[in-house]
């Protein structure tokens, strides 16, 4: 998506370690502006797919994912990173590593909002190894329901999460995809994409 | 707000200790559509104030806060209740306690993202003791910006924090307000408003 890539381009900061800062637009400060074009690009790349709900993780996953859900007429569930007094009852529940963050923690979704009929798109704003989305679908198998895609706003394409996900046939679009990024020249590359 | 009154009556659950329920539609499941018309609402109720951006906690703020900011057509920021490697530079921050999850933690907003000229308008899910738009508040003072006002998915009127606002001048729209519960026959008792 020409104009995602842009916005990375002219605000995004590239730092060493492989870590890319998008915080002024997309996960922390966020350009909603951006988001409905973002949820359009996704309404259009998933037009076949049967979905009823949106999951995603908190918290930086949320505001597009609700944005998105305006688009495609479904509810979002994001899923939480730790029980609490707010979540009773049984949970469905994975554990997840964050790249940027360095630790392993758990995450939980409510039996109440997931079951056997829902046909799932995930949408995250990162993928990089690929443990979020890999924590979602497994809570998504636990229980029993089907996933129909994983819509990703900006895709490390040199790291592993995006090649395991498409090998394993699962419906994934990345809205922009870094190949490589030169924490010196602050440059970054794209692959392209149709 | 009647729509988000007759919702939560449908759909909320009183527990004992005052907890109020609603994550089937506002803060794990979140129905967008429903949000839609809290952002309307919110649009209408803070007409006459500047705002050039919203500002909420992460994470069952970020839903709503992203819908309403696309009828003020503003950016949203979010703060944010750890330091992480993802936030560097100077930082905002304050503490807060969360009445749920009995615990106090800091949250902080980024420098580069509140600025003197900013017209702030603060947007969450719940008010109970006012802890958390505290938090917002004293951080909003510490950037120098302006507060233009508070918005408030549920207000527990029967609690301090929409008082203590209020009293201090500040311009603060609750869309329902519940004077009081009854966990054993599960009646919720909402405050009548213009």
């Amino acid at each position: 998506m020409k104009e995602l890539e842009e916005r990375i381009r002219r605000d995004g900061v590239v730092k060493p370690e492989n870590v890319l800062k998008v915080d002024s637009f997309l996960n922390h400060q966020m350009d909603v502006e951006l988001f409905r074009k973002m949820a359009e690009e996704w309404k259009r790349l998933f037009t076949n797919e049967k979905i009823n709900k949106i999951l995603t993780i908190e918290a930086s996953g949320i505001g597009i994912a609700c944005i998105a859900a305006e688009y495609f007429h479904v509810p979002v569930v994001f899923a939480k990173k730790a029980v609490n007094v707010n979540i009773d009852g049984e949970v469905y529940s994975s554990q997840i590593e964050s790249f940027t963050k360095k630790r392993i923690y758990n995450v939980v979704v409510s039996k109440k909002f997931l079951n056997p009929e829902d046909n799932i798109l995930i949408i995250d704003d990162f993928l990089a190894n690929g443990c979020a989305v890999m924590g979602l679908i497994e809570i998504i198998q636990e229980a029993g329901a089907t996933l129909s895609g994983v819509g990703i706003a900006i895709e490390k394409g040199f790291q592993i999460g995006g090649k395991l996900l498409r090998e394993s046939g699962i419906h994934v679009e990345s809205l922009a995809i870094v190949d490589g990024m030169n924490p010196e020249s602050g440059e970054i590359y794209f692959r392209s994409q149709p």
